[in-house]
């Protein structure tokens, strides 16, 4: 057991308080935010609506959780450790929970009456710099909480539990994760199913203009960028930084020991100190477009954060590996520079983000080749524009893989080969890469703000034509920063993946030492190859492909859920239509309740099943075919895992923006059959790149955390001589057993599919429409 | 060195001239076939504008693929091993290819001619059951000889080569799984490119029906079906076969010494039996459907191929492994009954084949809930179409991979724990599931054979009604049987590749211990995590990372392939259609060939940058990282490869009879939005499950075969104390790069796009554009 000294504790005591100074900035520029001018009474109206509707929504979410989170917290008493961990874990698992709630909910909250400041403000001389610091500061505020909460919450383990700190952590994480997954799949699905059935009938059957206040789905469409990209991307990117400080406590604690606990505090610290920084120099100068300005924010933050960095190793680090008090055996006599070897780390893990950064412009942006291609695609028709943006997206994800495996293999370089330290400096990397975290947070709230701005102005009516061209550029901005965050928040997942997995072989061979050298040997063949990590064993295959077939069960759910939603918002559009006529007159007024009620409904039932499947997958493989395939499915997931989530994000940002080239006058421009292809295309890409795809890198930590936390568990029941092998099967057995029935009742939800309309099959869609 | 006793010679005489007999029955087939009633001279003139075309196209190929095949044949002697081992892999490689190539073109010729017989038997009284016995008998002689062919080759080998049979087979695997990547990639592009662009045009724009005339893009879709379908489908089962004889000698000569080395060849020579029953049984009786007579063929095979492995195991092995001469140290005290534990893998590798073949009817038949519910969502449009089709893609994948994940698992209980006789067994259930061939590949070749003579019957105007309908009936079997024989293709290669990774675990051990422990040991950190199998190392992970990103890269390329080629193509069918306005009437004759033409370009221009990536990539990853590495490249690559290649698969069939639902008069039939939608998925789906799909079956196999050949250079290259790493480096630096750049230059292929028309930028395709 680690004690920690006394100028440890200091410097954790100091990081705490940097933690809450954070969050005191936060409120801050919260009051600032709010000050702001909030509008007409008009616009404050359909702002009200929309907030009704996010606040209901994430209340009604947040039961639904609370049973699933008491739950877990009872299963986490099961797993086997000392009692005081136990009831750390357990209560860290609450607290991570609740952050990663409260993230997402004060990131709504705020959004919610942002956009109507930024509308307000967009009529103003000088809108424009004004409405980008209105946007920018309130996710400036999240972005503050987030470094802030985070840190706060692992200082505080670390002061309470000292040397159990890591494990205790594991619950942190875990609450996190495991919240914004939940948080990221439900939003997703509210958001898109609401999109996605505003479009089919507005845009594309109506002929009426997004946002239009004719369709009853546009609140419904407004309230899910709330609850969706803005309140899910909070909760993933805390989810992340949480992820991310958890596995470096644990593989730091393991490489050097005390200092190694100390130091990844140190260096997310930083990212508090730097997000502070970023959030208050962004600021648009002169006509300069509000992207400018953000990027100069992100770059300047990045440098001050390689800086700092740099500034922390050397006062902090001994220059030599053997004067590290408490360092691993093997790492005692290792010839590199401690202090450099860290930097080199963290500027990997900022190089990453900048690379990434850039990539995903290319890919998805409107001035480079292939989002070009997709658009003249649309020459041919909706089907090639499909195929050739399926296309960008494989591309897409394979430069970007590349890109991060690129990162890891350079760690490993700079480890000069040690496999434990290498680890450690991925998780460091990872805390590199979340140095810029408050700045990047800021820039992803943006999107949703700008985009309810619009919708609000264009409900309103009450903006001129000045107000809606500044409105219309701020959307544009938000647009490219959504999709390059989320290139980001993926490379950010695998890094804290690696060193999750990392942390579960630590996990694994603490367990096996306990278990002990007699226990391994007495047991059969069939456990020995349970308990090897050899990939060439025909099981720990199985468990690569399992894992990866986990990621496509979880992307093909995800994906059928925001069908079968926006199904029924179409049909309940469609019928309030044909049922009110004077809607379309502007007699009528939609019943948009009706909308966001059908939504809210449908994404809370849809979330249970990817939820299900994310925890109780690891629990069959493990306990079912041992540790050793568990090691081989959390590779598969975490290999499959980034294609996929960049796949998906980076083709729906193609076919976003191929959509808007045409829209801008190309190839006939809005109305023509090659528009029609490209609205097609964007639909296609709705759920790929705000549902499924962002709820990969939530999924993927949580996976490894659920390892991590039964790793021990499956090696007590299936190593020992004296063991039994049924209760093993047995809770292999339950876990399969509750992941399936959940998928195959998900499945046939949709109910029975009515081909002919006989009246006994009718079901309720098919009952509805025309 | 293995020195075979009289016994094992003459058994494998024995199974030599089985092969050869299996040869001389496919002859014989084959002139029954050709006796038939050739039809009308327009029908004749047809076919023969088919033919002709089939065969320049394939003639080109294999202009083409010789060049690469001597580039390989060279190759291959500079990996290290004993000369005369070196020759004879280099030869055998040639005659694998050879052979791949033989088959291709057999299968191709001979289709060709049936399908024009199998028009002109349509209008005889029995013309049903008539019909489907040339389709079906057409198919059994390209089964006979792929079964022939395969056992000839491994015989012939082992005859000559005696020990050393396992290392030279080696080279006649990667011939015969090289050749038919090659063949199912061009191939898959030139069907699909005609038949999206024929159908882009024809169907969508002109409102022409399937296989008109006036669309000059029609011959070319039916020489499509032959060169992709039919010569493709042809050599990829080809080619499974022999890379199952082969892992399954190298791993049954490693686990149980002779006779391991003669059992699988034994297991193979009772396919060809069996193969020869099925084929010659199976005949429509009476009033029944060719599905019905079919599947009882398949079924009756299946048992008979199970009962004569149960003799044969009885027979030759003895029922304890101790009495096993030559049996491998750690197997000499398994307490199992060989016997047993031989059979039980075989049914498994049976019962697999048949558990897939319903499992692929269930995700894309038209009568089940996925399939179904495509159509369903046609009422939402085609962005509903796509998204719920993707849907049904990525489930039917994951049970696809769970299933054969299963047979793996048990497989590995029945081994007892031991991994290297778990891996010989799974090569022995890929024997199981091949014993099967004949009949599977009778099957698919039905598929395009009808489906060319309802091409040969609509041009030709000369098939009554009654013919039709027989035609009609006979083409939805071959749509069927073709989409099932899909997912048996991807079990088997699964198979193939998990035991080709267990091959390649044997080579790598087999190397270090020449290599030596001291070298080992002598060696630095870096290279101890090179040759580590620890699945927990991050860069075992990166390898992981980077073989799934191979795949999406792979997939990603053959489809835009489809799509730039497709797109030549409909501009080129546009053009005539513009400037020969007498088409439409029926007055000018469209000029087929030179779309023909386009299509054999494009494809043999597109096929080579997927290529040189199957063959580099794993290359770059050996020498650039190791062989742990490498093994975690080839483990993500089985488990990326198999979900995808089903995902691509299945969502393509689903498409394809969700189109023929709504054409069969529901959601209101022809011509109605629901049909357009359905088109638009059909045709995303074409390049999924003909071009991309199928391709990723060689793929895997070819870069598992690359990986065991390079694998005792790269140890060689990397492990002792005096090795120079510049070399390694620079072999990995160079086979990076040739990937690299065919993918980056075929990226660029489709020239710069040009969105504004500006004459300086214009490229071909946007200057045809109207």
């Amino acid at each position: 057991m680690l004690e920690l000294g006394t100028t440890s504790l200091t410097i954790v005591s100091v990081i705490a308080v940097i933690a809450i100074v954070a969050l005191v900035v936060a409120v801050l520029l919260r009051r600032q935010v709010l000050a702001a001018d909030a509008g007409s009474p008009k616009m404050q109206e359909i702002a009200g609506a929309i907030e009704e509707g996010a606040q209901a929504y994430l209340r009604r979410q947040f039961r639904t959780l609370g049973v699933f989170a008491v739950v877990v917290f009872a299963l986490l008493f099961l797993l086997p450790a000392d009692l005081s961990v136990r009831i750390g874990r357990a209560v860290a698992f609450l607290f991570g929970a609740g952050f990663s709630a409260a993230i997402g909910y004060l990131g709504m909250s705020l959004a919610v009456r942002a956009n109507v400041r930024v509308a307000a403000a967009s009529e103003k001389p000088g809108g424009r710099a004004f409405g980008a610091r209105i946007a920018f500061r309130s996710g400036g505020v999240v972005g503050m909480c987030v470094v802030g909460l985070g840190l706060l919450g692992a200082a505080g383990v670390v002061l309470v539990f000292r040397g159990d700190a890591p494990a205790v952590l594991e619950g942190f994480g875990f609450g996190a994760a495991l919240l914004a997954m939940f948080m990221r799949v439900g939003g997703g699905i509210f958001t898109k199913a609401a999109d996605v059935g505003a479009d089919l009938v507005g845009k594309v059957e109506q002929g009426i203009p997004e946002d239009d206040p004719r369709n009853a789905a546009t609140i419904a469409d407004n309230v899910g960028d709330n609850v969706g990209d803005c309140a899910g991307m909070a909760a993933d990117l805390f989810e992340s930084y949480a992820v991310v400080l958890v596995a470096s406590l644990i593989l730091g604690t393991t490489a050097l020991g005390e200092q190694g606990l100390v130091l990844p505090l140190l260096m997310t610290a930083i990212g508090a100190v730097v997000a502070g920084l970023g959030v208050v120099i962004t600021r648009v100068r002169g006509s300069e477009s509000g992207l400018t300005a953000i990027n100069r924010g992100f770059y300047i933050s990045a440098v001050a954060g390689v800086v700092l960095a740099a500034v922390v190793a050397v006062t902090y680090l001994p220059s030599s590996f053997a004067d590290i008090e408490g360092v691993s055996a093997d790492l005692a006599d290792h010839t590199g520079n401690p202090q450099l070897i860290v930097v080199a780390a963290v500027v990997v893990g900022v190089a990453l983000a900048g690379v990434i950064l850039w990539l995903t412009g290319y890919f998805t942006g409107t001035e480079s080749f292939p989002t070009r291609n997709v658009a003249a695609t649309s020459r041919t028709g909706a089907a090639t524009v499909v195929l050739s943006g399926i296309g960008v997206g494989f591309s897409s994800a394979v430069y970007t893989a590349g890109i991060i495996a690129a990162a890891i293999c350079g760690v490993f370089l700079i480890a000069g080969g040690s496999v434990w330290l290498a680890l450690f400096l991925v998780a460091l990397a990872g805390c590199g890469l979340l140095t810029t975290v408050g700045v990047i947070v800021a820039m992803d709230t943006f999107g949703p703000i700008s985009d309810n701005a619009q919708g609000v102005a264009e409900m309103s009516g009450e903006v001129g034509e000045e107000g809606a061209k500044v409105l219309t550029d701020l959307d544009a901005v938000g647009n490219t920063t959504k999709a390059v965050t989320k290139g980001i928040a993926i490379a950010t997942a695998v890094l804290a993946a690696t060193a999750l997995f990392g942390s579960y072989a630590d996990a694994v061979s603490s367990a096996l030492e306990e278990v002990g050298a007699a226990g391994a040997q007495a047991a059969d063949d069939v456990v020995a190859a349970m308990v090897a990590y050899d990939i060439i064993s025909p099981i720990t295959l199985v468990g690569v492909i399992l894992g990866g077939a986990t990621v496509f069960l979880f992307s093909g759910l995800a994906i059928d859920a925001v069908t079968r939603a926006a199904g029924a918002i179409v049909f309940e559009v469609r019928r309030q239509f044909r049922e009110m006529p004077g809607i379309m007159t502007g007699k009528d007024r939609p019943d948009y309740a009706r909308v966001v009620d059908i939504c809210t409904k449908d994404s809370l039932r849809e979330l249970a099943t990817p939820g299900l499947l994310a925890a109780f997958a690891p629990i069959a493989v493990g306990f079912g075919l041992g540790v050793g395939p568990l090691a081989g499915f959390l590779a598969g997931t975490i290999g499959a895992g980034v294609l996929m989530a960049v796949f998906l994000a980076n083709s729906g940002g193609a076919w976003d923006n191929a959509k808007k080239i045409v829209e801008d006058g190309h190839y006939g421009g809005k109305g023509s059959e090659a528009h029609e292809a490209t609205v097609i295309g964007d639909t296609v890409g709705d759920p790929f790149k705000d549902t499924a795809g962002p709820a990969i890198n939530p999924l993927i930590k949580v996976m490894n955390l659920v390892s991590l936390l039964i790793a021990p568990a499956v090696i007590q029941l299936s190593v020992p001589e004296d063991v039994n092998h049924g209760i093993r099967i047995a809770i292999a057995l339950v876990a399969a057993g509750i992941a399936g029935f959940a998928v195959l009742t998900a499945r046939r939800r949709g109910g029975r599919v009515d081909i002919d309309g006989g009246a006994d099959e009718r079901e309720s869609l098919a009952s509805e429409s025309a």
